[in-house]
């Protein structure tokens, strides 16, 4: 790891931190994160050294607390600010002073609103000393391992019944990074994904990043052993050569997948008013993606979606997809979304029509399923209908990737085809995505299911067939780079490890 | 009603029905329908006779037993028919003998798999009877409030660990119509409805159509007091002319949405293997529902949050679209998804612009707030920051819509905010969405009230500005036929009397 990105470390995994702002206050930010790392030290999830600075405190929450930055024992990795805009100046120099690594700036009231000024002299010091600064005006970092946590919104809130219930919910580690421009789509993301079990294992809100960019925390969670799969949000890129280089290198070994707001005139205009984000053509954003084998998510559903496809699953050889169905509707509607995104679904071989004919000559499926892409097995459909039919498509080498409907509602489809079908997936190094529609009890567990088994699983038959793909356009850019089999080996054997 | 239609009746509104096949085998369709009657029956909801008919059966669930249809006592308006396809000709002839009014046949085994011949035998006993056939290869009607189910589906299944849930669920009673050329989909559009908490007034499965064809259900949903909203999925509409001139008529009082699928050439092959379909052109497609004012989803997602919206709010009298949001990059990408849709987002008037001033210089609106469109209170929302932000935005007549993004993470916001701005919309004849954004407690109880104040919400800022597209084209489509202002205000009507 390069010098410049092993320094970001101490964001995520700082042996000392001081919590500039910490207050007794409970409503206030300060008071909150210095909160969080508190209580993940009790819990044995922080492992570092904390230090609340306040002027006006003696401690808080039994922890002693400093004057100032200056006046805290020993090193320090990470200085957390939240105090106003206009004296995080002088913080700066107490940091530079007690040579902070690192610095994270939680506070508004900078370049956001006008005040570049404030923010260039923040800057100024930070060069000179050599620390580099996450935010201003950001939320900072969440880790989901270290217990580093600045996430300064309420954790929940009260309603009008009277009941408490979790508001800024956390997510279970995971494999998955978020790095966001925008504060409030990142704890949304936080929330999404807690709500759809995703895991994940690092996020951070850089803000304005008026030091750190989007780019260096790519360039840092390269390197991250916990990051599979990195989801971005971003209104702007500045730099956009040095973005070109590496996201081109992190994208060798890691899947990106990105939003970037803004792409109409209308939204370019909102993002400039939003973080001052003067981002050019959207055209351009597009190329550079493209160039660089990031994934380009078209909403926000596509952006989870891709990110949990690329987690669980190997990407794609090719563009041809196989798709499986016992409901025929849902198969047409997935057919038709494969071939939107540019997919291909094509009658499926000779060799594989005679298999699916066999098994139905033998009653293995149903006399009247259907088998020319998608195999329909219908209403009739088994547990064991499910598990031969994907050994058919997993074994057929024209078919790059696998399209799974399996809606739970025919009579005699049981729990066990998910298990069967995860076994004969696990086989291969095909990736596979499956779908079950419903939002009750019964679809929501046969998706959970499937996802604990490593098959990614939608509520839409469309929201399947782009996770797929997403799985094939970055198999398409690895194969363009040579890079396909160093990655799905890499890929496959860090699997076998879990 | 005319008095073909008025026939239909019979399929959702039994005085008296038999059901052919039913059995004492608990697995067996011909007993889950059969018990679904006896239990609405038992329940107070289903009001009609039922009589079961097996010649092997003296009784069954304690109700007598008949060996024909001919054998049952009194008129029947209905015979629904759960025997193999094989002897469907010879339960039609007795049904004719009885001058039974409709017949819905859920046996499979016609067209679908070829079987030209036999279906058409039985389209000619009802045609020369005078019988209306639902079906075949369907899973017939349900209706919400009259207790007719024929959903043959198992309510519940079996996990693994041994617990039972609930695999095919009923929505509860409200406004919106499902027709569907796709038993599964409609099935699973049942599933998802109930998870979302979303009421549907009928639900009608249609299968080969050899009969009453989707625009004849159509027609008779124009009169159906229960429905304010259809939602139709098909694969194909074989009779053309006659669907223009339905559709036209039932547009003008009643927004029909559908999902077209088979849109690609191998979705059109998948489709044609399923239903028999032979779609022809998708462009024609396109053309019929613009002529008719049929929104066309895009996808399952888009068709269901369609509905949702036409159901709960009046449709748009022009297509600019106001935003209001307290999350930056959330606003940003609903911008987006407006603008890529067609719909205008453009800078609010003078009038408007200082009206936001004003509170900015009192106090009411944070400093810092953007008002450019979207106007973005930032963070520091509070419930009657979004309170007054939507008043300003419904009294701007140059504002047809508004997207409210109200993402509960912020620290200030409470959930009165949903309360307040409900009132305010309540005042207004202009439509309103909501978004916010999450999986977990919070967010899932912030989007459930929202809807139960008639404000569709939604988890993601493009569904919600999907949603408002839906409100505005429908609204388009109103205005060039002269309709908007009969429509908005029976709309309204309704919406008081509620």
């Amino acid at each position: 790891m390069e010098t410049s990105v092993k320094q970001l470390e101490a964001f995520f995994n700082p042996s000392s931190i001081a919590v500039v702002g910490a207050t007794k206050r409970i409503n206030k930010a300060g008071h909150v994160i210095f909160k969080n790392f508190v209580e993940n030290k009790r819990r044995g999830v922080f492992k570092g050294e904390i230090f609340p600075v306040n002027p006006c405190e003696d401690s808080i929450l039994g922890v002693q607390c400093y004057r100032t930055v200056t006046d805290v024992p020993g090193k320090l990795d990470l200085v957390v600010i939240v105090v106003p805009a206009k004296i995080v100046p002088s913080i700066m120099k107490d940091a530079a002073t007690k040579k902070a690594k690192t610095v994270v700036i939680i506070s508004s009231g900078f370049g956001e609103i006008g005040n570049h000024e404030l923010e260039n002299q923040v800057v100024a010091i930070a060069k000179k000393a050599g620390i580099r600064i996450l935010g201003p005006n950001c939320l900072g970092v969440y880790d989901s391992r270290t217990g580093v946590d600045m996430l300064f919104l309420p954790e929940t809130k009260i309603l009008t019944t009277g009941d408490e219930v979790i508001a800024t919910p956390r997510p279970i580690p995971g494999d998955i990074a978020i790095v966001t421009q925008s504060g409030a789509f990142g704890v949304a993301a936080l929330d999404y994904l807690t709500g759809r079990q995703i895991g994940i294992s690092k996020f951070v809100s850089f803000g304005n990043k008026c030091d750190v960019t989007e780019t260096e925390m790519l360039h840092y969670l390269l390197y991250d052993e916990e990051t599979k799969v990195i989801l971005l949000y971003v209104e702007d890129i500045k730099t956009g050569r040095e973005f070109l280089q590496v996201a081109k290198k992190v994208t060798r070994k890691k899947p990106i997948v990105a939003i970037k707001s803004g792409r109409t005139e209308a939204g370019a205009r909102a993002a400039a008013s939003h973080t001052g984000a003067i981002a050019g053509s959207d055209r351009i954003y597009d190329t550079v993606f493209a160039q660089t084998g990031v994934f380009r998510a078209k909403d926000m559903e596509e952006f989870f979606d891709a990110g949990k496809a690329l987690a669980m699953q190997p990407p794609a050889n090719g563009l041809n997809v196989g798709l499986i169905t016992d409901a025929g509707g849902p198969g047409i509607m997935a057919v038709d979304e494969c071939v939107l995104k540019g997919l291909i679904v094509k009658r499926f071989s000779e060799k594989t029509v005679l298999k699916f004919e066999k098994l139905k000559d033998e009653g293995k499926l149903p006399k009247f399923a259907t088998n020319l892409n998608p195999v329909d097995i219908t209403g009739s459909a088994t547990s064991e209908m499910f598990e031969c039919a994907a050994e058919i498509l997993f074994q057929d080498h024209e078919i790059n990737g696998i399209v799974m409907l399996g809606l739970h509602h025919t009579p005699a489809l049981q729990e066990d085809y998910i298990d069967r079908v995860a076994r004969v997936a696990s086989k291969h190094n095909k990736p596979i995505v499956a779908c079950d529609i419903g939002e009750t009890e019964m679809a929501l567990h046969t998706r959970s299911r499937f996802d604990k088994l490593d098959i990614p699983a939608y509520g839409s038959p469309e929201d399947a067939a782009r996770a797929m793909n997403a799985l094939m356009r970055y198999g398409q850019y690895l194969k363009q780079n040579k890079l396909f089999t160093t990655y799905l080996q890499a890929f496959m054997k860090a699997k076998r490890k879990q």
